[in-house]
């Protein structure tokens, strides 16, 4: 068994706790938690600590905590040479503390709190400095998960980048989406088969092939009835930036 | 069995005549269409018809054609008080010609050349001008869907300007994160379970409960390192528009 320590409670640790729990190679032998009862119901307590002096020796000691956070709990660890990761898309390996040796254990995915997510389907993007910290946390990824990758820190930030765009800015683009069809008395439901779709076609077509819509088709009558429709002063704007950059793009082919 | 004359060989149209093909209450009697060879396959030859003076009695006349062209295709037919509608999620039942009975039976999904769709869980949205009308076209569309819904000419435009946000727009942002990935030499198939994800959570959670990232974090320091990041002047501006629209629409809560 690989023993591991997490070190936080948050949406990521809980996710990835429950997720160790199910493996037969990993194991979570102790979780550090400024707020143990965060997690009383996923580990069992005796195996929780608040207390940076009570940290056990383990193979890997996971940082899981908010991004601003992890230099600091980093530079807390009274320990040296051991594996310790941090889990941010957006952090650098450096921020992690050098009596330690480092890495990122950065599961891609958007975690609700509450909300069980299939682990095994979750890409997990590795980084180490040494060949064998990397097979070390490779062993532990493919444990929970059956996509696993090697990404170094400028890689992960692109990633992070691009995840913003794919993930957040979608889901505000559904957002404006379901406002429009509440303001016209239009069950939002309507439109959750177009949105899956939209999603799945990109896995067989390129998001430049599957482009279709009045900007796509350079469609000046319909743009200008959409804008002429829209009231909303910010929708109005991001309607019109998006199909420009539609438009611009398909000038480029 | 309903009898339907499909005017027109595109997408929908095409789309339209596989369904009605597996249904057992509505038949397509008759295709009209400028360049039989397009749809040759899907349909027996002597059904095809180039000539607008060979069109069949039929209990339902749907023209499939570009939204450009129906008004003058309604305009070309030489019969009288039949029902005619018109497949178009932006066109107003308006445009088609006073000589028939009026209607809308608009698929809401992006059909894509090829790209086999379920058509079950396609909603179909319905407009007609008297209850007979309306009723017919439920039967037509039940034959093929499981979801169907009265939806006025006004609704429809809504409902195609939200649809233009989170299809069109959403799978333009998805070509903006593959662009990041490619330049980046990461593999664009990462984000696909995380771009599921987002596209799954809206079922269960508002757009607005499932709203995650820097942005709705208000983290100013992730949203400027991102911002450093990207050097496309277009991406930035969409990048900045879209942070500052989730951030005013967190002060409005």
């Amino acid at each position: 068994m690989i023993q591991t320590v997490i070190i936080g409670a948050g949406n990521v640790a809980q996710h990835l706790i429950s997720a160790f729990a199910k493996s037969n190679t990993v194991e979570v032998k102790q979780v550090l938690a400024r707020n143990p009862e965060s997690i009383g119901d996923i580990i069992e307590k005796d195996k929780i600590t608040t207390d940076f002096n009570q940290i056990q020796e383990a193979d890997l000691y996971i940082i899981a905590v908010t991004d601003n956070a992890i230099e600091q709990v980093s530079n807390q660890l009274l320990f040296k040479n051991k594996l310790v990761v941090h889990t941010s898309g957006s952090a650098s390996i450096e921020i992690l503390n050098d009596e330690n040796r480092k890495g990122v254990f950065y599961p891609l995915q958007t975690f609700t709190k509450g909300k069980e997510v299939n682990f095994r389907t979750i890409p997990i993007c590795l980084e180490a400095t040494t060949e064998s910290d990397f097979k070390l946390l490779e062993q532990v990824a493919l444990a929970i998960s059956d996509k696993v990758y090697a990404i170094d820190s400028q890689q992960r930030k692109a990633l992070h980048v691009s995840a913003v765009f794919v993930c957040n800015f979608v889901n505000h683009l559904y957002q404006i989406g379901s406002e429009i069809c509440q303001t016209n008395n239009i069950p939002f439901e309507i439109l959750y088969p177009l949105i899956e779709e939209t999603a799945n076609k990109i896995k067989t077509l390129s998001p430049q092939e599957a482009q279709t819509g009045p900007a796509k088709r350079n469609d000046s009558i319909t743009i200008n009835t959409h804008l002429n429709f829209l009231t909303d002063q910010t929708h109005k704007e991001i309607y019109k930036l998006l199909t420009k950059s539609i438009i611009d793009n398909g000038k480029k082919l």
